[in-house]
Parts: C-alpha cells; structure tokens; sequence
C-alpha cells in the first residue's frame, strides 16, 4: 500500500500465543510484524493511540465463550482501543476522525467499522478521558450504580477496588446521590486519594487491618449497597453485615479471574435470603443504546468537577502484557493505559 | 379457669430444650404439660387444630436473630397453627373464629392477637388448604414467581423441590404463566406426580441421575428462571446452564439449614456476572400487605382446578419432632402438617 506522510506501512501486535494457567505471562503472547493490509470497501484504517488495559481482558484469555465470543488462538489480542482513523472505505469515516472501537493490541487496526464509533469530544475534556470516565469505564460505574444498584440518599454504600478506574467513579457517583460512601482499597495512599481528593467518607486499607472490624466500624447502620470489583473474601465479608434489601452489585470478580480450578463461592450465601438480598451482575456492553444518555450526565459532573479520575499510563504497546499484571497486583493508581502512539496536535 | 364442655384446660407444649448440633433431634425439645392460662384483656384463646411443619422451623432454632428474633431455650417452640378460637377478651374475635397465627408447638394458644388473622374461607376449599396453597406456601408460592422471578411465555422454569409444598405450586403458577417448567425431586414417585397429575413438562430425580446432563437434556434452550428451593450443589449445577439474563429466585436454601459449620457458597457464580443474572432472596412476610390479591387468585385456580396440591398429614403433636426431619430427608410429599385436634364439625 502507499504510505502516506507520517503514517507507516508496518504493523505490530501482540497476539495470543497460548492460554494462561493463573496469570498472564509474557509468553503467552507473540510479538509479531506484518504489512498493514489494504482496507476493502466498507472498511476503515485506525492508528491506536491508546489501548485499554482492564480485568475483564484476562477473562477473554479463557478457552471459552464469555458475554464475548472464544478469542482464537494466534488471534491478535482482544482490547479497547482509541484511536485516529487514517483511511476510510467506509462513509460513516473520514480520515482525523477519533475513534473508538475493540482494535486489539496492535497498532494499527484496519477491518471493518461495526462496533466502532466517533468520538464526540468536548473541548475541555482530555482524550484520555474518553478511556476512563467518557467511556466503558464511566458508562459501568453510572448504570451499576444508578441502574442496578438504585441509591436512595442516606444509604450505606460499600465498594471494593475503590481506588481502581471503575470503583472511584461509582464512588463518586454513589456520594452525588447522598450515600455514605465507604471505599475498600489495598494501600494507604489510594485510601488517601479517595477520601481526600474524591470525597468517600471512609476507607478501609484491607491489608492493613480485618476487614470485618473495618466494615462494623465504617458501617454502623449496615451496608445497603456493594458494588463489588473483587468477590471472594471481600465479598464474604460483606454479606455478613448486609442490611434488609440489600443490593449487591456483581460488576466484577478480579480475585478469580486468575484462578486455575473451581472458585469456592461466597460463604454467608444465606444471607441473600435471609436478608431478602438483590445479587445482580451487569455486562456494560447491554446498555450500549443508553452511552449517550450516560455520556451527557458525565461530562456535566466532569466540567463541574463533581467527579474525578486518574490514568495510570504505560509507554509503548511492547508493554501490554507486563502492564496488565498491575491489575491483578493493585499497583496501577487509576485507569489503565498504554500509550501507543502520540496524540495527533 | 372454668372448663367449658368439651374443651381441656390442660395444654401440651414442645418446648425448645437445647440447640440441634446438625438435624433436629427430639431431645433438642421438651414435652410439657401446663394449665391453660387464663387469657387477659385484648387475648384469645386458640385451639389448635393444625401445625404446619416447614424447612424454617430448622432456622428458626439457631441461636441468632434472623427475619424472626431468636427464639429463646425453654420457650415453646415456633410454628405457624391454625385453629378455632375458642374465647375471646379481644374484639376483632369472637369463639369459633378460624384463626391463623404463630400458635406454636402447643395444642392450645393463650395471649395477645397480634399477627393473627381471621380465616376468610371460601366453601370448596378445604381447612387444610389454608395451610397450603391458601397461605404461606401458596403467597410464597405466588409472589416468588410473579413478582420476582417475573416469567415470560416461552422461557424455561426450573424448580428444585418440585414436588414439595412450595415447589409443585411454583411450578403450576409458572406453568399458567406459560412457561417450560422443569422440576428436580427425589424419587421417581415425585417426578410422576408433578408430570402427570401437576403438569410440569419434565422432571429430573436427581438420586437416580446425573443432574447436569438432565439439565441439558430437559433445558434444551437453558434455564431463564430457577426458582430455588434447596441450593448447594442443585443451585452449582443450574448456575452452569443460566441464560443472559436470568432470574435465580432464592426461596430457600433447604440443603445447609442443617449444617454445623461454614457452607461454601455456589460455585459457578462468575456466571451471575457473564450471564448478568439476577439472585434475589425474599421472605414472604415482606408481602403481607398483598396477600389479599394472592389468596384471591389462588382461591380462584383453586376452583378452576389449575392448581393442586396435596397434604401430609401427621398425627398427633408428640410427632412434631420426628416428622420435622420428613422435610430434610425428602420423605414427605406435599405440604407437611401436624394434625393436633380435630377440625370442628
């Protein structure tokens, strides 16, 4: 193909070399390059420039069908990507067009245009923000919380993974419609940033101290809200102080997703019943008719600084699969992103 | 107290003696015999003709407060009755009333009149009926199905304890609501009941076969709504076969109200969140106020024949005890009843 000024002929990706026992290594992935192909009819060429790094990536890893189909493998790795359309057959693109779609981990996504979409970007707010609270991340925590979980003021609301991309926002999200809002998270610092700089009216470092302790004194009328990002233990711990129609929020499991054999459910799975309890998970994905509607409410809270992020940045797609393990370690501060490539001026 | 002709003035009682370690044993209670107490001003005084015998009994015998307060050791023990009144100091009764209440293991109730309710018997309908389809079991019954499980024509109901109390009419009223109901029992003689006399379009013994492949024989198109009587590895197995958007009514949990330590919870319940189900617990006294509208409905099946039912009568309140454990051990077939006195003429 002919290769314009400024964009290149060659592509690398990351694909899926083989599936993990418990986490991802390096080695189950294969740097490869090849030629970017030509687009057909119909089709668009995008340049990532930046590509998602979430929990749920570890899931589509697995040797089986999910809310997504099985990704083959020596396919290239499944991810969210934004980018910048270079080329387009297709007349719902034109070139310098920002976009957002599944183009995987790789630098160049040239396919067909279903599932990708443009940005409707607003002056003040930062590309990088359309990866976090303008986009899947924002949308999860805005319909888990108001949709599913249905905060009524004065609730105790109770979420886990609180410092991480989707647990601070629902935080946030939580304390705008009156809740009192208790955060669980892993170290001192991000206990720090969601109290201080977010507004959560307490958290609780749950390598520091019983978790069970933490959640009678932080809770004293009982937890009326979960949303929960991690299961297991966490989520053990909380059904053991729910309160009458409580309402738990399944957005995530990230403590099983490494997990080589069965999972043990949650112990104090009585308590659902005894409590008259709502367990409901979510896929963001269904609510996919409903993003502008999320959207517009987001970027209101966002240019009124009511709701706050933080992205954690990871330089070159040559990172990814190192990077992805901050996740599952809770070293990333915030919303996970790899810098592809540069920001177009 | 004077004796009127034909009543006693001597009761019997079951008292709870020590906390059952496992399943309840007889000596777990204690027999006694007491003058029936004079009754004072706003009491009654009810003759039990009818103790029903349900898998909450069990809970209620645990040393904590759970939807009822705890019940204390040397109290008489809890249980719903119904009777004839047989005097009144209260206004709202006079003798020969029908009653309905928490009278306890006893053969004759002496106190205050909260919670009890006057029976509005339709002539067709049986007394015994008032303990089955026409109360808790058939409201349990009623609003675990319309209300939460909310079926829709064409979906696949399953239902564990099918051919229990709550169970077999469950799965009736789903059948009227036009579903593919498929119950799991525990003998060949409970599956030909619920096939061939109630209606169900398949049934699974899960003593005789493996239940997952059952499940996947009889839920060709998976499982939309299971209406949960027993959970553990019943609740396991169904949890594998759920759709996108399931409803997992938790109406009880019938399998660990014996157990003597901690229970795991479901394995498989990363499938609450790949399939976005919804597990919701309920007790039917959350919907008192609306037992009208169920006992309406259910009277009116009643008559059309479209919902059956049948009662396992016990003689005598010194089986009490003994026959708690029918329920645990799958041996009685329909709804569990203690015959205390004789209905009046």
């Amino acid at each position: 193909m002919a290769t314009p000024a400024g964009r290149a002929d060659v592509n690398h990706a990351w694909r899926l070399a083989s599936r993990p026992q418990g986490r991802a290594m390096e080695s189950n992935f294969e740097w490869v390059e090849t030629r970017v192909p030509e687009i057909r009819e119909g089709q668009i060429l995008v340049r990532v420039v930046y590509l998602s790094l979430d929990p749920t990536n570890r899931v589509w890893m697995e040797p089986m069908d999910t809310y997504m189909p099985m990704l083959q493998i020596g396919a290239v790795m499944r991810g969210g990507t934004l980018g910048v359309v270079e080329m387009s057959r297709n007349p719902g693109f034109v070139p310098g067009d920002f976009v957002q779609g599944l183009g995987g981990w790789q630098e160049f996504y040239a396919g067909d245009a279903t599932g990708w979409r443009k940005l409707q970007r607003v002056p003040a707010v930062p590309l990088t923000a359309y990866f976090g609270a303008m986009a899947h991340i924002g949308f999860t925590a805005y319909f888990g919380v108001l949709d599913i979980a249905k905060p009524r003021p004065g609730e105790t609301f109770v979420v886990s993974a609180a410092a991480g991309a989707v647990g601070s926002i629902a935080g946030q999200i939580a304390k705008i419609a009156g809740c009192r809002v208790v955060g669980i998270a892993g170290s001192d610092e991000k206990c720090s940033w969601i109290t201080r700089d977010l507004g959560f009216d307490a958290a609780i470092n749950y390598k520091k101290e019983n978790l069970r302790d933490a959640l009678n004194r932080e809770c004293p009328n009982g937890i009326d809200i979960d949303f929960e990002n991690v299961g297991g233990g966490i989520l053990d711990a909380v059904l053991e102080r729910i309160n009458i129609g409580a309402r738990v929020v399944i957005c995530g499991l990230i403590s099983q997703y490494n997990a080589t054999g069965p999972v043990p459910g949650p112990s104090n799975f009585s308590s659902v019943l005894l409590k008259r309890a709502r367990v409901q998970g979510f896929i963001v994905l269904d609510y996919a008719p409903r993003f502008p509607e999320a959207a517009a409410q987001i970027v209101q809270w966002l240019t009124e600084k009511r709701l706050k992020y933080r992205i954690d940045m990871v330089a070159g797609l040559r990172s990814a699969p190192s990077a992805l393990n901050k996740l599952f370690d809770g070293t990333n501060t915030g919303k996970l992103l790899v810098k592809v490539s540069e920001e177009p001026a």
